[in-house]
Formats: structure tokens, C-alpha cells, sequence
């Protein structure tokens, strides 16, 4: 067993440097950045507890194992903030890179699991993916508002821009989630 | 839908709390103590990882799901660091208050599912909440051998202090991990 649990080892003590990765969105307090790892825990939590706004046919436990390896390539790649601009291409291939590499640390058989998992939720397409993206869409709007603005004042993000980047994914996998928090972002917005 | 939806969100809010709250244990680098969400994070990370390592008859669902919600009573009663000196009877008290208040803010059926979730985690016997225990207990030596010491040294803790407040339980519910770690951990020590 001790080859493949030093390979396990490995991987978790790698993933260890996703908490040093900055996200553009604050706490809830507004009190510093938030970083990826709690990030990936928060929503791994939203989808234990919105359960129940899932779609029909969403399997939440792959939902939860979705969103806690769903930022793991940002240890190469880094966080792209979603209001900011950068070549897409350019970072499509550092994180296809990055789950080759971190993934690849695993025994063969569990890093090809979590990497189909990573694929599928990269893919926003089946129904857990489609779930997940949604989340990992919706949290942010939430502590932004709590925050006063947040990501959208550093930004200067305007309700369309919010809307295009954000709430079509939101709307697109969790309707009733949108359908909540769209009047609280209008108020936000005065829109 | 929605006074159901509004309770799940005051409670997911009040959650982004504990990313505030500071263990004793630093991160892998070294750079900061870590807080107890990413701890949360990367214990469930663990428990998906690691679940050939868990005894016949885990549920690793269950598992990831317990170490999701295990701290959120920190975030009224604080980290207790394992190696401090505290009042046991006074700590479980204010723990056992938090549950009732953040659980209490979700919708009663969801509260009480919760809860009992937590209940089991703190029992420690079930088969899910022993290798969850583990867990709990497994990662802090992971990152005080990574960052050459961390809690360790500050607390000024000795090999016989760490196998009984930590290595035990590693071994109660997870033993190959303890066998992994424990040569690891006497060799740190010079024992």
C-alpha cells in the first residue's frame, strides 16, 4: 500500500497551495481577498445545502467532489478574475497543463477519475456540471453584496456585464438560484 | 420556495465567518496560520483521496459531508488548539450553544439533519465519524512536518504529548495512516 498512499500524500500536499491563491472577490466582511481553497469549501457547502434547488437527476455528492478539485489547476494557472480581461487561449492551456501535472501525481487509476471529473465540470454540460458551475457562479454575487460591491467596484462592473459573465451560467444551471438573487443585484445596481 | 431559500442563504452567509477564524497549525509553506475553511477544504479533499484507506464500511460521502460542517461551531467558540490548555467543560459548552444558533438559522429539517451530522462527528463512534476524526487529525502533522515544525514548535510538544492527543485517534479510525506517518513523525522527533 505504501507506494500509492505516498503518491496520495503527494497530491494532498500539493493541493495544500491552493490557499495561497488570491480570488478578485472578498469575504463576506470585506475584510481581505478571499482565496481559492475556502472558496472551493464554501461552495462544496452551498451544494450540501441547496441540495434542493438542483435540478432533477443532479447527484449532489458529485457535485461536492466536482467543486473540491474544480480550482486544484489554479496552483499553476492562477485565479482569472471573471471581470478581467485576459487571452482565454492562453489560459485554457496553462490549466490543461497544470491537471496533467497536479492530477498526475495521483496513482494512475485515481488521477484519471478526478481528472474525467475536473473534464466534466470544465465542460458545463451534464447536469452535475451544469449544477456546479452555478455555484461556483453564484456564491461570489453573495459576497459581493454583503461586502458593498466588492469585485464589481474594483471592476467597475455594471449590471449587463454582471449578467453576461454571471447570471446566464447562474440561470442556465440553478434558475431558482437567479431568480433569488437577480432583484437583489438590480436593487444593488438601481436597475 | 423562497422563505425556505432565504433561510439556506443566512445560513451559507453567516459560514463565510469561518474563514476568519485561525488554527494553530500554519500552512505547508509556512507563511500564515491556516484558517479553519481551507482546513475544511482540504480534509474533505483527504477524505475523497484517501477513501481506500478507510476501513470496510465508509461511507466517504457521509465522511466529506461530516468534515464540511465539522467547525462551524468555531465560528462562535473558536479554535481550540489541540495542544492549549483550555476548559473542556466550558468549550463543549459554547460549542454545543454554537450548533444550536448557526444550525438553528437553516430550515428545521434541514437544521436538525444537520445537526444530527455534527452530533455524530463529535461521538466519534460511528465507523464514518471515527475515520472523519482521523482525518481531522491526520492532516495538522502532514503540515507541521511540511513547514518543519509549525504547532509543534510553538507549543513546545514533545513525541509522547503528540501520540496522545493526536496520533491515538489518527489510529483508532484510520491505522494505515498512522503507519505512514508515524516513522515520519519519530523521525522529526529524533525518537
Amino acid at each position: 500500500m505504501t507506494p500509492r498512499l505516498d503518491a496520495q500524500m503527494a497530491f494532498l500536499t500539493e493541493a495544500c497551495r491552493l490557499k495561497s491563491v488570491n480570488r478578485a472577490t472578498p469575504l463576506c466582511d470585506g475584510s481581505r481577498p478571499e482565496n481559492s481553497a475556502e472558496h472551493s469549501w464554501h461552495i462544496a457547502l452551498y451544494a450540501l445545502v441547496l441540495a434542493d434547488q438542483a435540478p432533477a437527476g443532479v447527484d449532489i455528492n458529485r457535485v461536492i467532489r466536482m467543486l473540491l478539485i474544480h480550482d486544484l489547476v489554479e496552483i499553476d494557472a492562477g485565479d482569472a478574475p471573471i471581470y478581467g480581461n485576459h487571452d482565454a487561449a492562453a489560459l485554457r492551456d496553462a490549466e490543461l497543463a497544470a491537471a496533467t501535472r497536479i492530477f498526475g501525481l495521483l496513482p494512475a487509476d485515481q488521477g484519471a477519475t478526478l481528472r474525467a471529473l475536473w473534464d466534466e465540470f470544465e465542460a458545463n454540460q451534464s447536469p452535475d456540471a451544469r449544477f456546479a458551475k452555478s455555484l461556483d457562479r453564484f456564491q461570489p454575487p453573495n459576497q459581493n453584496l454583503a461586502a458593498g460591491g466588492g469585485s464589481w467596484t474594483d471592476y467597475n462592473v455594471g449590471y449587463d456585464t454582471l449578467v453576461n459573465r454571471v447570471g446566464d451560467k447562474i440561470a442556465h444551471g440553478a434558475p431558482s438560484l437567479w431568480g433569488w438573487i437577480n432583484p437583489r443585484i438590480r436593487a444593488f445596481f438601481n436597475v
